[in-house]
């Protein structure tokens, strides 16, 4: 409970001019910080910079030359001629790597994703670089051609419906207003999304075709859904045949407990959606996605799609259509560059060096500057790219201006739900990822003055 | 006029025979040749080799290292943080290459990709590895949500049709079926489409939304639009608000004739849409298309998009729901590789020496073979991937299931016709560019016994 409520109304005037003495101050200080943009940081992206070079017949020497030096404007065909490294790997390969074709992606791209999602290589499509396209393509294959003969959804006499666990992915919310989807909103829990509620809505109503989740790290409130909760979705008897859970699994590797040791545990697990629909007679249920956007580059990395069979099948009749094959060579250097699950997990370790940091100062701050107030509340995520930060209700909007106005980008107050609509308008999303800790501290320290504000501002305006 | 019309029947029958002990003889030999696919040589693929190594240290320098000593199986951090020319070019962008964003593509790849596509700039997006997934969602988006606010194409009351210049693409007719839209034949002349016939129906049927063009080194003809043709496709007058031309420029500087000197000419020269739409007042008409799949890898190449201003806003509005931004990696690569107009006819003139002689081999053959026999005809293009060959009307099924059974696999016949429906049965699509001079050599060789059997089957059974 807020110590505010406990003031009186002179007392809180005098708080209220006190915090924006203190609000004056930063602005001053003529700040540009970002704390909304879930990317990783210049540190993390380094660590995957072997993977350039990784063709090279040098690769792994060190070398001084210049740039100037080793990037001539022109290139003899001479050279390139003569066999290479590369060569083996690529001419060599029983696909060319550098032709056509191989439309669900590389072999052994597909075991190596597959491993990280946790499900069988049988059932993986590697693609491009970006695994929000593929939930784009399939939300958009469903609306036009419906889901393994269904009735398009477009054509449906009235809308189609999604579940939206929120706080949620604002990309995911986007996808769905994009069709004309209307979105349901379901609350999230310590453990998941709110299961009585999930079974009863899409066990009842046919027009609810699908759920969007973030089963580990959830974006933004870092939760991993249980064993339990995933049990319940696998099992869920819909009442739209062509329902699906849409497992956005974006942090499968992300957790910042990673061990670096062989056979270490990556706590908190998440159980296999594939493991668990097809032991509940749903091997259809699930569409799973995930990508190395957080792994590597996030611009150039390779996102992934799996499913059942039956789904698969379909998905690539369309696949066939709209493309010419993904871009195997970047598949090849992600497993040159990350051979198996180990590998995965030692260079996760490193991402995790580097943002458990990060995510401690946020935490330091809001609990020095508002755990004495009693004033909102925030989830300490043990992996993933956020903090979800409940304020006190009507101040998220209010939070968010004050603080872009001292310097301080924040994600949009309501972007964490359909509609971009909060109906409590208290979270903000906090992303920890991409600052310097120098900048992140000062940011929250930003943040704690700005949530303060609003909150004194509500209770006076009463 | 084929000879054997003038062959009383048992000089025909005897002619039979003797072509058939020549295909026996063929059939013995167990071959497995290919002339159906439209694919880079392994030797025009090694062209590019270079863009492999262009962000490693040592890119320029020669190595005998052998791939065991260069591709450890893990990599140290610690390596990766000092820093090199890659870190320059990467991170020191004023976009970091390797994060999200930058959704247009590289301003320098978008210039590139500009160049060759006779465009501004300003109007081009670079994608991903693949033009044919830019034209699907380019229709699915037109399909779901009309263009520029009409109503989308699956909510019409009548399905939409589309123009298509056959002989033509399987892939823009696959497309364009997927979506139920239904396609109308225009033929095609020497110099484009029959622009008597497109004006006629684009200009007066408001159910026509579009016609698929392969302007330059057109698939399978090899035929340039002329001046007058891309005129008049500029200065249409639509029924249909939302009707485009669907500019598919996939062979823009794919010329034998290429010259390597600075400002050589690429002949025949197509005009530039955009520049004659504008002229014609008619700017929203045209979407064009390329990539460099066959300029350097077909699989890992970059694609690019260009239109108006007005159509590329709402292009753009549905692109930031889809993707976090292109591989700006790849596209920095090719910029390098190849860093403006110059460089890539430099680099084209090195696949046409690779390409020419292929042709050339195969059109030896055919002139050799059926040329004193009057049997077919076939097209000399002067640039592009294929030979289109139109033999005697009723023919072509069986030509390519006879060379099938000789070990030569051809495109299917039907397929350079929308629904794989040609209705003369005439029309092969000859692919030289991927098998070696020999093969080639062999194959045309058994091609031509296979028409002349066709042919002679053909006139016997009437």
């Amino acid at each position: 409970m807020s110590k505010y409520l406990a003031m009186t109304q002179t007392q809180l005037t005098r708080e209220l001019e006190r915090l924006r003495d203190c609000y004056e101050g930063f602005k001053q200080r003529g700040l540009a910080l970002n704390m909304a943009r879930g990317k990783p940081s210049p540190e993390q992206l380094e660590l995957s910079m072997p993977l350039l070079s990784i063709f090279s017949p040098a690769s792994s020497s060190a070398s001084s030359q210049t740039l100037s030096q080793t990037v001539p404007q022109t290139f003899s065909p001479a050279s390139s001629l003569s066999p290479s490294p590369s060569d083996e790997l690529l001419a060599g390969h029983p696909n060319d790597l550098r032709n056509y074709g191989t439309l669900l992606g590389l072999p052994e791209a597909r075991a190596l994703m597959a491993d990280i999602m946790q499900v069988s290589a049988a059932n993986v499509v590697v693609g491009g670089n970006s695994s929000l396209s593929l939930m784009y393509d399939l939300i958009s294959q469903s609306v036009t051609h419906g889901v393994l003969g269904s009735q398009p959804w477009l054509s449906l006499s009235e809308p189609a419906r999604f579940l939206c666990p929120a706080p949620g992915y604002d990309r995911h919310f986007a996808i769905t207003e994009h069709f004309g989807i209307e979105m349901i909103t379901v609350p999230m829990c310590a453990d998941g999304p709110d299961m009585d509620l999930v079974e009863r809505l899409a066990n009842s109503d046919p027009r609810i075709k699908g759920i969007w989740c973030v089963p580990r790290f959830s974006n933004p409130t870092g939760v991993v859904y249980s064993e339990e909760v995933v049990n319940r979705m696998a099992a869920l008897r819909p009442a739209a045949a062509d329902f699906r859970v849409y497992w956005d699994n974006a942090y499968a590797v992300h957790s910042f407990e990673q061990t670096t040791v062989e056979g270490g545990v990556n706590t908190p697990a998440l159980a296999s959606i594939q493991t668990i629909a097809e032991q509940h007679g749903n091997p259809d249920i699930w569409y799973q996605f995930c990508s190395t956007s957080k792994i590597t580059f996030a611009g150039a990395g390779i996102a992934a799609f799996a499913t059942s069979e039956k789904n698969l099948k379909s998905i690539i009749t369309r696949l066939g259509l709209q493309s010419i094959g993904p871009d195997k060579i970047n598949q090849k250097r992600h497993v040159l560059f990350l051979p198996d699950i180990c590998a995965v997990r030692e260079h996760m370790a490193r991402h995790a060096a580097i943002l458990r940091p990060k995510f401690d100062a946020v935490l330091e701050e809001l609990d020095r500057g508002l755990g004495p107030m009693g004033i909102g509340e925030w989830t300490r995520p043990q992996g993933g790219y956020f903090i979800s930060f409940n304020g006190p209700v009507g101040t998220a909007r209010r939070t968010v201006e004050l603080a872009q106005g001292a310097g301080v980008v924040l994600t949009p107050a309501g972007a964490t739900y359909p509609y971009g609509k909060d109906p409590q308008d208290a979270n903000i999303r906090i992303a920890p990822t991409y600052p310097s800790l120098a900048e992140l501290r000062q940011a929250s320290q930003i943040f704690v003055v700005c949530i303060c504000i609003a909150a004194a501002e509500t209770l006076l305006s009463h």
